[in-house]
């Protein structure tokens, strides 16, 4: 059985990952790091730890579905204390130090960085890239809207799809993007990219990328109905990941897009 | 003939006002009101000016589709010189001092102020209204979409419908509304109403107006399919007004909603 | 502790109905009435049985997510062997046969009939009548989404939404309704209404009311996000219609809408 | 100066090819084939004919958006009596011994086919290609609406996009296709498709093809804002076609896609 570490497993999706993992054949809960906080549903044998160093030798691979700040320390324990496991990391809004961080410890294990483990984001964000490369005079706008505990906002998932339109027209996105409207703003520019977050209820996650034109507009639509669209497709590039050289690795290498 | 005239000759909404009464068998444009600009497919007999007195003589009603400072020329022609006409005024993004000059001259001729003039948008505002109220619990975002050119954010009908939703609440606009998210902002709060405006192509007019709750949510779209809605809505009124006694109206007043 | 049974336990809502159940502090599962199929979750003091007259001694009240033959013989207990307990009837898809049992029935036990126990939906029933009725012109179409194990179509909460919208035209729905088109069949008549069943993944339901005109249409929508929406629902109503009188009752009744 | 050639003047599309070509620099209206009735704001010297053999002769290029009897004689004229200009056809709605007339045709004359003209339909379809084929596990739906006088359903770009998505996945979209569901039907067929059509005011045309799996789904749109889009790009494409070899050509090829 694959020992599978979690970092963020008091979180939503972090408790979803230890259910799905008590029905896995190949995979179990090795260890979980905590914060003080009580975990749920905990399979007798885990290994409950606050010591990054401990959470590293419980485990084959590590899982994080938590906040910058502990992803931050997740790195460091492989930077500087040679904490030496593939990490599969889906924690979002990292500053740039901490995206320093990511390419760094990427260096030494490998790691799967990815704001959304799902199979349909990875093909929406290929579509976008192509809708935008090839209708290039269509402005482009993004909505998502989550559950009404999401702290982070744009989400993650939605930048990435935003980076991936920009990237198509050779935009630079932290350039062009823009998060909210209001006042006497005049005319839209040619190349803005409006990204706006909604909020509500228990929305899982829905993406819409848009691009609008005289005549017509396309609207592509993405929609996750559980949230265990986001831990199994976790678990599934934890066990892909484990055995690969230290780099970098994109969904789309794990999904073989 | 009923002589309409016409503020915001040259906008989007004031050509179709052209376009439209040229096929009226019981209204033609009266005059127009001009800054300079070329106004085009006017009748032979039509009054050209730039005066505000001029366009109060040669109109028995006078539609306004401009903008906040055109509207606030046309309000102190009622109030401070005699100007004796009822007003139709559809522009939107007045700041409080028009809308007090609003109120003022309302007291002298009738006015008539919508920022939208479509049936179906008056529709929608009860709707909004009936399911704020009843589902209660529910969380309200708002979106608009616009064409590319329009200058002011959020549009004047997702406000009205915002206002809606938040009075069947009890709760003050000004203090619940945002029009953007970014960063490590926090949980949604329970009572904040997001108004997102999104720009792009040739898009007349759609407004959603969603609520959502654990387990469900509505969402309550209009979409305009052509801009001459408004038009044909704002002559329809302007019939209707002549004769009325001097009030502020809606445009439920005129569509006996 | 008020004792519920329940009628179609081995379906998707009726799992559901025993897990909330299980976290009630008012209610909890009194009997199951079975097919042959072994049920799960059940807590150890409930009566399982295949016997009608069994399942009502055994109940303070009883919930229906069944297929119209079980609720068939449901109806025939209380009609013909003295069964004496309100009912929760949340089934779709009767005969005329199966209603006449129903409306029967009704006078001799209080009977909750609604083919959809959320307040969502009771809420858009009323925004269609009003809608429909207010805006005479409009064409009006529903569309209506399930999950691929669906075995009737279209759902019995698309039926109801679109007798809310003939009724509010004084037309007989099942005069006007078409369920698809297909081949050179002609311009579109003024008042017949499609009601579209999409299906597809494991969508929990999304209902859309459209109503369409020249320059403008509204699309009112409800999304379930979560499969115990119509059960929380259910058992909420189970509460509310023990000891009222013989009759048929709607959701809006029990919501006091 | 290029003579285009219309066949199907009287019909929506029809009359905005002539307004459209009064503004073009590059080409104009040579003749117009008639059924009896009125073609409005013809320029003067255009040859209005209800002979096959006069258009040919008046035209250097001939685009067709009428109905499938008169593009059958459109065919027949090429194939029968050595009409010999590119031909542009838009119609839809064709039988299979129309079907084959147009493939004989195009041995004879250059012809570009297309259900749609607009740039955002060709592009749609590679998105549904390339998402059909790579999430090949989610099932696919497809829904379509047009204004209330068009009178084939399903549409024929929406037929067009349901053959890309079948074609991705080896199928045959005559065995999968449905256009609608109605009774006790029991569970989705995994291959089934279902290609559902709706009617309402006057909507220009969306599409709209979903992809739907277990915790998630992608809906991809594509809306035309107004009519000419149509237009524009027929005449776009008619100029391209002229001097190319005798051939069936796509609309792709026109683009470069």
């Amino acid at each position: 059985m694959i020992k599978i570490g979690i970092l963020g497993s008091t979180g939503r999706v972090g408790s979803l990952l230890i259910d799905d993992l008590a029905n896995d054949s190949e995979a179990k809960v090795g260890a979980v790091h905590v914060y003080g906080k009580l975990v749920k549903n905990l399979p007798t044998d885990t290994v409950v730890t606050n010591d990054m160093k401990v959470l590293f030798e419980s485990s084959d691979v590590i899982i994080d579905f938590s906040a910058p700040a502990a992803t931050e320390a997740l790195l460091t324990e492989v930077i500087e204390n040679g904490g030496n496991k593939p990490l599969v990391i889906a924690t979002t809004g990292f500053n740039k130090h901490q995206q320093n961080l990511l390419l760094e410890a990427s260096k030494l294990v490998p790691i799967l960085y990815a704001t959304n483990m799902s199979l349909g984001v990875a093909v929406l964000n290929k579509l976008v890239a192509l809708a935008s490369k090839t209708l290039r005079d269509f402005d482009i706008e993004i909505v998502e809207q989550h559950h009404r505990y999401k702290v982070d906002s744009p989400s993650g998932t939605a930048l990435t799809l935003a980076e991936h339109a920009a990237n198509a027209r050779d935009l630079d996105l932290d350039e062009v993007r823009i998060s909210g409207r209001d006042g006497q703003i005049g005319a839209r520019t040619k190349d803005e990219i409006a990204v706006m977050a909604l909020r509500g209820g228990d929305i899982v996650g829905r993406h819409t990328v848009g691009l609008y034109n005289d005549g017509e507009f396309l609207e592509l639509n993405h929609t996750a109905t559980a949230r265990n669209t986001f831990s199994k497709g976790a678990i599934k590039v934890a066990k892909w990941i484990i055995g690969k050289e230290a780099k970098l690795y994109s969904i789309n290498d794990a999904l073989g897009l």
